[in-house]
């Protein structure tokens, strides 16, 4: 055992405590059985885990990295509300091996990326277990709020950004290919994949709104669901975007099919809209009917799931 | 593999969804990135989670007991800061191993305790982990809020009820001890501790207010010092109230020291209030000076804490 409950509580605490203090909307913080917060007439609440094994594994990213990636996950699920993020919560398992600076990373790792959404953590919980663990509530507040079920014939569908390079740093990672420049994006996305607030705040006039965290043809399924829509998705469109040449020649590198990646990728955690005049990349349009179709595509991949 | 994530998250989301139709205060219920909920000026957020091995045995208490015992805890935290719970979140791990029957038992223990204190659980996430995790998330309605800050001398020291038959039936269970109707209840506080609404809501007049849950000497510790104020526990007030008698039979039926459990034991998730004219039994009073003096008693006994 590198540490006692009590240190790592402290240290914990202290990482997070600074940003509490600062945060005029905290007014109870960390330290009591719950934190008080001023909270709007209407609130958004999403939570989401990391299990090593699972989510991640210490041999492949930073304790940083972990932390930032998990954040990223919770806060993207609230800015995918059309809402912004406000307060978290953090419930961490140890297994008792970790080093107490794997710790407090960790920790800091999970404040850095908060402060970037103005979002602040105001409580947790720790305990024990054979694996490393850490489940995040977000909180954040909703003026408005933009659900998988808006969509109407018409819409323009959009994604924030290209997905498809956490899967291929995934891929990269799972067959221990040797590290390059050319990859370097793809392990950086899947390691710690980037959330910019400002783009996940410029589609609150989207009709309808998603995270992509399965994958984009898994959530584009649920977009058209919860709508009854049907989807068409455009893969010349998608090949027309900035950034697909470099995910191109990633995975030739990799020797994969880079539609797995696009397509059967998640983690990226850009947002997938429908609407009009909506920044980020146009993938297709929404039509009457039900179901996804992909025009121009030869086979459709495998989404990236758990307990399959 | 007993059964497939797409089966459990259907299966759980169907308890749970119930109440969220039947709740005018859920706007957007489970299933989309995020609930959207209505939310009072000031919320409380806290968050608590039970593992396998650590916190509960599947050999010792049934799913349905376990999901309300997680429950317990986290409502009891919402209570303990003045403030009334309403919506819940909940990220669980499963092993692979569990049958569909344990895991919608477990939901329903769940959500029947929520709805017992006008809550409801809005979302979650589902994992594979090698160990069974709830990991919960509560968030309340603040109109006022009750810190651990704010006993003053001349308080008098309250608990809601007498705790220590958790810790009872903690032992019970450890030394694999006869069960027997005289120690029922020890168990039963164990397995699945009582919360009564109405008692959690009637301390809302108090000074300074706290859950007990790691033990009545650790909370009383926390409340001096972040008063500045000393506790003195009297164990002849403790002695006098009611339930002191099934202790003391439960004890001696055990051969344990009764001031071990009334003392050193938690997760009965009693609440701990300092203040004037208040409900419950009264223990002893604040004065001024820091620190815990336990009257009239022979030995400190060990709180039970993890990670020791």
């Amino acid at each position: 055992m590198n540490f006692n409950e009590e240190q790592v509580i402290l240290e914990i605490s202290s990482i997070f405590s600074r940003s509490n203090k600062s945060n005029p909307q905290v007014i109870v913080g960390i330290g009591d059985d719950a934190a008080v917060v001023q909270t709007d007439q209407h609130s958004v609440i999403t939570t989401d885990m990391a299990i090593e094994g699972v989510h991640f594994k210490r041999q492949w990213s930073s304790a940083y990295e972990i932390g930032s990636k998990i954040t990223v996950a919770n806060l993207a699920d609230v800015y995918a509300m059309g809402a912004d993020p406000r307060y978290l919560v953090v419930a961490l398992t140890l297994t008792g091996t970790e080093e107490l600076s794997w710790i407090k990373e960790l920790a800091q790792g999970i404040a850095d990326t908060a402060a970037k959404s103005d979002s602040v953590v105001v409580g947790g919980d720790l305990s024990r277990a054979e694996q490393i663990m850490i489940s995040m509530t977000a909180v954040g507040s909703s003026r408005l709020h933009i659900t998988r079920s808006g969509a109407r014939a018409g819409d323009l569908i959009y994604v924030s950004a290209l997905p498809g390079f956490s899967r291929a740093g995934f891929e990269i990672l799972t067959k221990n290919l040797p590290h390059s420049p050319a990859i370097a994006r793809a392990l950086s996305q899947f390691k710690s994949p980037e959330l910019d607030p400002a783009v996940m705040r410029s589609f609150k006039s989207a009709h309808s709104l998603c995270d992509v965290s399965d994958s984009l043809l898994v959530q584009a399924e649920q977009i058209s669901k919860a709508s009854s829509v049907a989807f068409e998705i455009d893969t010349k469109k998608i090949e027309s975007c900035d950034e697909f040449a470099d995910l191109v020649a990633i995975a030739q590198t990799i020797g994969c099919d880079i539609w797995d990646f696009v397509l059967g990728g998640g983690e990226d955690h850009v947002l997938l809209a429908t609407g009009v005049n909506l920044p980020g990349i146009c993938i297709g349009r929404v039509i009457e009917g039900s179901g996804v179709k992909v025009l121009e595509m030869k086979k459709a991949p495998e989404s990236w799931r758990h307990f399959n």
